[in-house]
């Protein structure tokens, strides 16, 4: 099949890849459309050594699932972690931190920029007919997105600032602005802070942003600077989560961090239904989003375009 | 007046030190016993650019308060954070967080290890009188270690790590455990893991912790390399508290806090009410813990000794 092929930091289109293996339990998903995320991004840069088919974000139609054929035509969007489901984490009911899982594309699992993938039917959602195939594809960042108020509570008196409006701060402000907090963005292109200006949302040049005046700070830069950046940025007991994923460490003054009690929550996957459930009630915009489509022969160009600093979604189709 | 003098790094008795200044709503306190902790330690090695009379565990006896003379000639402990009272971060309720506070013997006022101190009034607690002086002098650390309980709710069906059996540590893993949890400290010190275990704490060495095996890993090392174990110790969706504060910056790879969605909670100082009520109560024994008691003029003795691995609480009097 055709599809895209990482191998020691090195992206290629190929037409000679093996179709995804069928294993018990799981089906093969044909990909209508998959989406490029920052962690796909750093997987090129060496963030994890990841040789395989990347993707992991993918709106598709099952072909196959043999213990289970009423879900064959079905669309589809599908978790990333493939559990064992047998081991302590699993049955503490903390399956996306199963220590044996694949990740569609991330780690032993071959992934969603390809024509076919495979996940485990525990895995799959259908998609309401209502969410178009555009949509559909934003359902995991989006359930990453709505994670962080499934992990640090937010009320309405609270100020919340977000570094960084790429395709997951914007994502990440959307959901936050609709629990009533107040939420503001800092954006570095001044074309990204009219955008979101223009959508509501209050946005600020990264050098306006005062020391200590936010109550939450959510890093989504994608980079090492987003940390002391978040760290200037948060109050006294207040609250950094992290997004971002990428290569190497970052140099952290704990200290500062003992002294000033700041809370830091790591931040990943989260539940797929609650931002079906979104994506459904057309109670969250998401198309507009999307920067580019380009073909799977393409998709060299594709991820150039999305490295592009300040990129929103760019879509790879079969 | 006599007392220890910080400068430079370098630590020095002085027999002609001015007596501490007295601001209005604020006393002056004899001070009657004195306790070494890491962060003077760390303030020798230049984690805070402090100069003047360090020291912030004391207790003592009130002999000027102009403003409430009732107070004169009662025994006290004291809390080490002097706020503005009147900014909006000590409106909010975060008065050991105000941006305009003095900290005794940290910074902007001068410490406990002289004949006299002043405090605010408001920060002063009467000491009741079933209390000893070598307990009340815990009250300070003690008051730190049940922050920890504050910020993060214990249950006893969690596996809860200390690293470091240090003077914080070993205070830490006894108020935790009260708590019912299954609390488990790491000390490198045979001799420190067989006086715990004989205090009915389990011990371990820290190269038998296993990784990914604790809910909550308190890091009381005092060491830039205690976040690394920390990490390596905690399980995915679990909680390191950092109580440590020491000088520069720890690589930290913040990417893997991310993916296993790693919460750290920077703690430092508590309410001292509670720990004066379980002083008072007898309800955890702190009078083991002292280790040597020199006076004043042998001050960089006590700093010398109180610095050696594993030591305990080291104290000074007048």
């Amino acid at each position: 099949m055709r599809g895209l092929w990482l191998e020691e930091k090195r992206l290629a289109f190929r037409d000679d890849l093996a179709g995804p293996p069928l294993a018990d339990g799981e089906a093969i998903v044909r990909m209508r459309l998959a989406g490029i995320c920052g962690t796909d991004l750093e997987l090129l840069r060496g963030y994890y050594p990841f040789t395989g088919v990347p993707g992991h974000e993918f709106v598709g139609i099952v072909e196959e699932a043999p213990s289970a054929p009423e879900w064959i035509g079905r669309r589809v969007v599908g978790e990333i972690n493939a559990a064992c489901g047998t081991c302590a984490t699993c049955r503490a009911g903390r399956r996306t931190h199963c220590p044996a899982r694949t990740v569609l594309g991330i780690r032993g699992r071959a992934g969603a920029f390809a024509e076919r993938l495979a996940l485990p039917l525990l895995n799959l959602h259908e998609v309401p007919a209502a969410v178009p195939d555009e949509e559909a594809v934003f359902t995991e960042p989006l359930a990453a997105a709505l994670q962080i108020q499934a992990q640090v509570p937010l009320r309405a008196d609270q100020r919340v600032l977000v570094l960084g409006a790429g395709r997951l701060g914007t994502l990440v402000a959307r959901t936050l602005a609709r629990t009533g907090a107040e939420v503001r963005v800092a954006a570095r292109l001044p074309a990204r802070r009219d955008q979101l200006r223009a959508a509501g949302v209050d946005a600020v040049a990264p050098e306006e942003v005062l020391a200590g005046s936010a109550d939450v700070v959510v890093d989504c830069t994608g980079h090492p600077d987003g940390f002391v950046r978040a760290r200037a940025a948060v109050r006294a007991r207040g609250t950094i989560v992290l997004k971002s994923t990428y290569a190497g460490e970052a140099p952290v003054n704990l200290s500062s961090v003992v002294v000033d009690e700041i809370t830091v929550v790591g931040s990943r996957c989260g539940a797929f239904a609650p931002a079906l459930d979104l994506l459904a009630a057309r109670a969250l915009p998401v198309a507009d989003l999307v920067q580019a489509r380009y073909g799977l022969a393409r998709g060299l160009d594709a991820f150039a375009e999305a490295a592009r600093p300040g990129a929103l979604k760019v879509l790879l189709e079969p």
